[in-house]
């Protein structure tokens, strides 16, 4: 169940709600939104008495049944699709939008060249990692907060937002005052310590499926950063981990559009991760965009072949540029979807 | 190594070179086409050696080094798509071409209501089983030659060509009599007594990766056929088993794009197996057109609340109706793709 | 439902039951054993109600409601373990049994090697494959009906019984004429037609789980032999298919304890197939006693390094003699625990 | 490449080591031990050249060269297994540790009843969570530093040592102030900031293999562990998640013998959460034993039905004490196998 206070509902009214739902035997989680106060319930009871309860005080302006184990992040709660604002470029939308940029940061050079080129073909988003997940602790580790002032320059230079992970909570406020949206690897989407402070870091929150979690789970980890209070969470299909070896992961492509039918959150594809081979990008790509998602991340190196890491998934700048015009007409159709949805919506 | 012989060689000539390759510690597999024999050689041994010493005699045209294990079915052999025709229709060509119709055949009514209506939508090939592989001994196994039957009565009312799945290498015969296409169902996909059977069978095969068969697997077991004699086999991605449940499968989608640089063979998705789930098949359906697949293969019931079998991802009708019409821009783009592509060949 | 029918009923008195069975609206397969038949009942209908009405005749002597979608082969059906007896030895019985010998059948040389060696260890059974599943077209498929011979000819000279696998209906006569048990791949452990044919087989068949099937698909497939008229089936866990890549499969051991729950059939293990790795396989074969199995399939050569196939996997004779010393008090345990069970079901 | 200094051995001696290395283009991880200091070496590089180099040096003990991309944990750098030592208690020696609990911490009697309960059986370890790695952000998430004090509270009680969860860097510090052992789960195993944490908190640490890792991921992650400066790493195999749903994950049983030919770390197994049913457990458990794991993990809760979390894979006291008289011949012929391999090491 999940319950929408009125505007500007006092302190008072809220409790008032949320010792009634008490009453029934369910626990409480509320969230205060700029506006208005939400209050999620969960837990057994009788569900139907407490509805028409507390649907029935004057504070409330709605109540909802949710019968998914995530609630807020549900399609039943909101049935209407999310927009996250980051950098005042809207995601979840009108516009099909495209992150790309090195897998790492490097160097001021590299980065430059690489937020210059993918602005020019129409990146809304410069992505590249100053902190680096790496199986071994022998390779590259990412140039950290270095890293993050040589992104900030790359924003300055070309107005692109910036998108990139961080690794641990420790890290999460100095990332967020250089990043426009936050970036939670594969490996970190279950990391629950890190998922309750982004829920007060104040950035809109990029969160990568794991490696072998299952669209259900990716919801709950979306759930967890909702509900201790940031709502601006964008999901992110990157490929799974199954026997075939012969991609670097295999993309569940179809979880684009079951996530469409289950959760009201804007939804984005990783075709480099997903696939792992440069040659593949393009294709998967296409179809990324015909199945409805609301964006790509793409792994864009002005140098691929030098990259310190991911160079061979990595698209170099007049690949890009091509793949980018070549998505141009499959663009327009996702658009003249989207606007026959809005129009049926209205 | 694959080596083409002139057309029209006689056997003694085709001897003499399988007796030189076999000098240099290779073995010889031979297919003998209408117009002219094709010599496959594995083994280890001088590869450059032989291909020089071979090349060099006059019986020969071309003699080209592989280095993937399949070897016939690789692009490497050849590198310009293969098309498949059957009942005049060319599947890797120019068209993209939809292969609908019930999972089971169950009755006529049922199979021709769903063949004109599949027909009417401009499907081109009719699918139907009428051996059915079902994991329960207890559950409907088909109507078998009576389904056959039906199937051809289905053809004669609306031109239709049929698809249609055999199980053991005693039934190729009978559905070679009666089906376009011969379907290998993902549970057979190594049944290699089966797969040399179709190298004889004189109809195409539309041969389904297994469940949990690598891409590299499901090309060797394409090349059975084809080292049998047979070339004509339609590759078909239709989801692999992972630990995900909320779809029926993961529709591995970029193997539809990797398997366009490995083979020259046509590939087509399946997005009724893939998801196993109504909702999903026309957003998966445009993914697939726009990787690149050559086309689909959709379950369509007229009834499906009360198919027999696989009604939960079956679509009726009218929503096949809508899907095809939907997906109209989409195969506009797919066609200007592949004259780019022709264009360029040329 | 089951049914089983008092001791030499006559035609007459089981088409009076199974009358009485449709008129509830239930469909009725029937085994006939040497001394009495067995009803297995399926559909939707009132349980309680046909139950209650079929006990009531004279003929019949038990009717038990079974609730898994596997009747004749759950533990639900008959709750103590079933003997399957082949050359004279019982499997699923006091005694631990081990099946050894080479992947394929490559000469009489090597099969008299073999058999002997692992006679002399204590193995009861001989393996080796004259029938040869294999990736590859360009592979050694085997010697076939020479190969069978061989086999022959090592049992006559050891006296251990032979298991072999068939790989197509077509065969299983043949094979039948000349092994003990027939063995079914895991590749084809969904082939159905296989299943069905092996249900008039006259011997007892190991089913090998496949790569990638569920432990209720490999009982369904049991059920598939059993409902078709052969109850003498063993089971075997082999490895699945998974992410990791260290091993050749992935050993589900827990499936054998899963499995000694849910059904009464014997359990084997193939630590060769499920390791790929020689120095592996002693490790897990200790494992696979402890927790219950019925016996060990492994794959030992007198010369693994000139092994056609498998080679990495195959144990050499000295090898196997360590393994089975090793094994014994594991075994002594394992016996122990056995009579225990016994003494408690007396 | 790994380098062991002499004992005692002064800074400027190490720098000098260091730089020479350095001078064939390798880069240097240095770990400070209580006595001696070891240098691991990675990049490209002549390694011949480089080992022979530094073998000269007078203040090398030992120079090795390791093929593998874990360095300090390979067997190749330490082929005598490592002990652990944790409350007085060897892990990896010749004693076979049992460590058990209930899955949460609840409250103060239910923690003292469980700790006595399973110290009675033999168990030298107290699990119990009280930091909670929950799917659901509305589940129990742990009675935090109150259950941190509630299993101090049980050691005091019982002399067993404290095994306990930590899931952020931020809180290790504070776990390892009442903790023996600190776990990480397997959905932090590639938390890399958390094992970075890990190298300086002075308590040897329980790694728990990813359900999606593979055993070379798993070695990676103890390699970080060590590289940042604790040596003191048990790996615990804990079933990894695959196809199969008939049991809560998947257990690599045979990763248990891979691990003791590629690691000298000691390998322990989770048979509770391998399974996730508790009637599984014991079968499993004798499995572990006999293929040679240092030790079990298992869940044990005075009131399973009562249970906060995994009721269902938790087995009650009297069940766990059945468990460990059954389980005493097996770990007896564990004892002599251990044995067996010291007689040969000396």
């Amino acid at each position: 169940m999940i319950i929408s206070m009125k505007r500007h509902s006092t302190k008072e009214e809220i409790d008032q709600v949320c010792e009634r739902i008490r009453d029934f035997g369910y626990k409480v989680h509320s969230i205060e939104g700029e506006e208005r106060v939400v209050i999620g319930v969960v837990g057994m009871g009788d569900v139907t008495a407490c509805l028409e309860s507390v649907e029935a005080m004057p504070q409330v302006e709605r109540a909802v049944r949710i019968s998914a184990p995530y609630k807020f992040v549900s399609r039943e709660f909101r049935p209407a699709k999310t927009q996250v604002v980051a950098n005042g470029v809207e995601i979840g939308g009108d516009e099909f939008i495209v992150m790309a940029g090195p897998c790492s940061v490097e160097n001021e050079k590299q980065i430059l060249e690489a937020a210059e080129g993918v602005a020019a073909c129409g990146a809304k988003f410069l992505r590249g990692g100053a902190f680096k997940p790496r199986t071994s602790p022998y390779d590259f580790q990412g140039l950290e907060e270095e890293g993050l002032k040589l992104l900030h320059k790359a924003k300055q230079a070309t107005g692109l937002g910036i998108i990139t992970e961080v690794m641990s909570d420790r890290d999460v406020e100095l990332v967020a005052s250089y990043a426009d949206i936050l970036q939670i690897g594969a490996r970190n989407m279950q990391n629950f310590s890190l998922l309750k402070t982004l829920g007060r870091c104040g950035r809109p929150v990029l969160l990568k499926r794991g490696m072998s979690s299952t669209i259900k789970e990716l919801l709950m980890s979306a759930e967890y950063v909702v509900a201790h209070g940031n709502s601006d969470v964008i999901l992110c299909e990157r490929g799974i981990r199954t026997f075939e070896t012969a991609t670097r992961n295999t993309c569940d492509i179809t979880a684009v559009a079951l996530l469409n039918e289950l959760t009201h959150l804007p939804v984005i594809l990783d075709p480099s991760h997903a696939t792992g081979k440069r040659s593949l990008v393009p294709a998967l790509s296409r179809a990324g965009v015909a199945i409805g998602a609301d964006g790509l991340i793409v792994e864009v190196h002005p140098h691929p072949d030098k990259a310190v890491s991911d160079g061979a998934q990595s698209l170099d700048l007049p690949q890009f540029a091509k793949m980018m015009r070549d998505l141009e007409p499959y663009v327009k159709l996702w658009k003249s979807s989207r606007e026959a949805v809005a129009a049926v919506a209205v």
